[in-house]
């Protein structure tokens, strides 16, 4: 690790492109506004990948120096090459944070981390969002007070199809009457990985000051904690177990073959 | 759901065939000794499912009559269709048991559940394990004693690839000096998932009575809890909210519109 | 175990005798009405007890026969003598399992079982609460929609001061614009703990349908899995031990002495 | 905070002066080579408090410049005063680490944290124990290889009554044949809490520097994230609800009243 934390911020960049709307808002993309968030502060080091860039601007190189990374996506979750969502995971799984915004609940690197639907319902509606803090003293949400609201956004309303988390940090409160986990944390392997509901892109989300900060203070906390960790099943020979045993019975694996996958 | 317990004994069965010191421990192969363990109990019903089958012996309307499947697989995990483990995971997320057994924690469906690497250590010497209990009253060790041995055993040891499991029930000690977490619980969707490490296929591990009462109460114990919930992000339309509330700013999605996947 | 679930519904039977209004709403006490929630199904087999019987009800013969107790307590969780409540506790870790009601979040069993300040916010105003359903399949949740409104509570909001539950069931959502996570489980010892939100004395939420139906599921769900496991701290001799040892290095404990406390 | 994690090491320092052998391996007192471990870092600033001082060295002043609690105790579990256990237990809620050493698994501050029984079994025979790291790249592990051995220690097994962990780092393997969660995590309200197994008083085990790097790199993970929290159950009057709403029905609370305890 540097000691700056090295921030890849991920965006699909295509609603911007399609809808007059959306790019009036977003003029210079959706990912410029979210690195916006941890821009500025000398304590990150950022830079932007798109969907339509060689390798989804996610190459090798750029995840290995990647210590965060941000992702937001919606219309073309689909589009996401499967070989480049392997290399996301293997990343997570080594210690990369994840921080994963508002439609990106259907991404598949964040399904693919779940293991289960991630499904909830919505309604694009324009209403009014609150979002209370559950726990006033997580690192996440140090610097919001009690609440905070969004004047206009979509409605993302539970049941919400994801494993039991670590920490639920946030829960929206809906015009509409809905409510929503909308601030989640897991860890898989050592990768920790932080769920962060708001960001419609018909709404000017991502210039609102609390959402930056609750995007900046995920991306301080899902920063890898250790030197990686390389999973590989490894054989551990008769002669090098720590008390002293002999074979027995009939052995399948040949001495250091590797183990089935 | 019917009154029996319905189970599905899924096994690779390739092992049997190609080693002949393990076609004469398990004759009639593997799945059928698995198999034994929850059969001859009048609540449950029972069947087996092969790799050679078509659709690997797990078509939809196996599935779908099924309440617990339990998996067995180790040299062959990768001849596993992609799109069978896809309907294996739908039916786990709909409610659906599965009981995971020794290397089917590298088994495309687990590692699908759990979104990790599901790494160990491991040594193939026939030493010794001897299987704490780490909480005597939960109901998949039922019947068992503070512990229980297997007198010859492949080694597993930590660290293990998982998620923070729901529960920690077993942990193994191995003579050759190691540990391991052998009893784990989670549960993804609807679906209960106990994972279960004995079982290496060069020794009778599949006839001895303590692993055939753990596998009989796991089987059990992850039954489904209720009728099944269907995930499908169903949009709430306005006019349907709980609340009264009416469109500000311009939608994306036109009324009654799917959401993108 | 009997084959009933046998249960005690554990009432603080106060505010009935001294506030006019709440005696009107509840002329029979407001524990009479929780037990109606479990009584009239033939598999409970329902009590009460209430702080004024000797010892609150609680004696060693009454726990010792209750598989699960339902708690409700306000204005006197002072008053309630902390020898009962190491009882309680005790019954608890050994497998009863405990619903604990309302404002119960503050009484001395539920912050000994906690460990945490389980404080909340809350306010008195009659407003509207509306509990929706985290999890559709969840035993607790059997027999209820998406969510369900109760016209008139007090509102309790985030944060709650508890640990993170193993299961977020049910989260509320107020007209006064606050959210709260309204049913929760957590395991201690062998037994099962169920908090559930609702049931403030000013106002008639417990002779409501869906709040009857969650407290039956609940204690549905709470009732012990298993034969009880005395916990004991118990010294296992040398001569004992799985393995051979010989004793080493000077010992401080004699032969057959008991830990220290 | 200072910038230095201000670390106080709780003593019972009882068995040093009733037992000549264990006076002989401590001569200074096991709280003195306990706080070895943390001293002669630069980041910490390290005190001692033990049994016998007034307050039990615990003052008001001194918990409020702790950021984290190191605590052995063994035979006079019962001596330390409810008051003073108090006091700790509302410190970590508030946000400062505890890291709870050996035998402190029956200490009243531990059991009180964790609600359950915190019982085990022994054995003092001073075997072998070789300890596995079940996740490597967290930062309580930093700097071990896949295990450490202690030469003698007392033997602690499962069943271990705690609540299940929030992450289990380490599992003993003892020569005797038995095994244990030997470093496990919880969080309670604001604090950190580290359980880590070795340190019977009749071994060196604390001069060891292994045991030593753990206890370094669990204090340095317990330090408070942020600035405190204060629990206090506020009211939240109707005219500072964040929706206009107006009262309905009787309230029971009159204004500006404190709820009840």
């Amino acid at each position: 690790m540097s000691n700056k934390i090295r921030v890849t911020v991920w965006g699909e960049n295509v609603h911007e492109h399609k809808h007059a709307h959306i790019g009036k808002i977003y003029p210079r993309g959706m990912h410029e506004e979210i690195a916006e968030s941890v821009r500025g502060s000398a304590e990150f080091e950022v830079r932007t990948a798109t969907l339509q860039q060689p390798e989804h601007g996610l190459t090798e190189k750029v995840l290995e120096e990647t210590d965060v990374l941000t992702w937001w996506g919606h219309c073309a979750h689909g589009d996401v090459e499967d070989k480049i969502v392997d290399r996301v995971q293997t990343r997570v799984l080594q210690g990369m944070g994840l921080v994963v915004l508002h439609s990106g609940h259907y991404s598949k690197i964040f399904r693919r981390l779940m293991g289960t639907t991630c499904s909830l319902t919505w309604r694009e509606a324009g209403e009014k969002e609150r979002i209370w803090v559950c726990n006033p003293a997580h690192p996440i949400v140090h610097g919001l007070g009690p609440y905070f609201e969004i004047p206009h956004e979509e409605m993302y309303g539970e049941p919400f199809g994801i494993p039991m988390p670590d920490e639920t940090l946030l829960i929206s409160w809906f015009e509409g009457g809905e409510v929503f986990r909308s601030g989640c944390t897991w860890k898989r392997g050592n990768g920790k990985i932080f769920y962060f509901r708001p960001g419609h892109e018909s709404y000017p989300t991502y210039y609102q000051k609390e959402v930056q900060l609750v995007i900046r203070n995920g991306v301080r906390w899902a920063r890898p904690d250790a030197a990686r960790w390389i999973d590989n099943c490894p054989n551990i020979p008769i002669e090098k177990a720590p008390e002293k045993i002999r074979p027995q019975g009939e052995a399948l694996h040949k001495p250091g073959e590797a183990g089935f996958r």
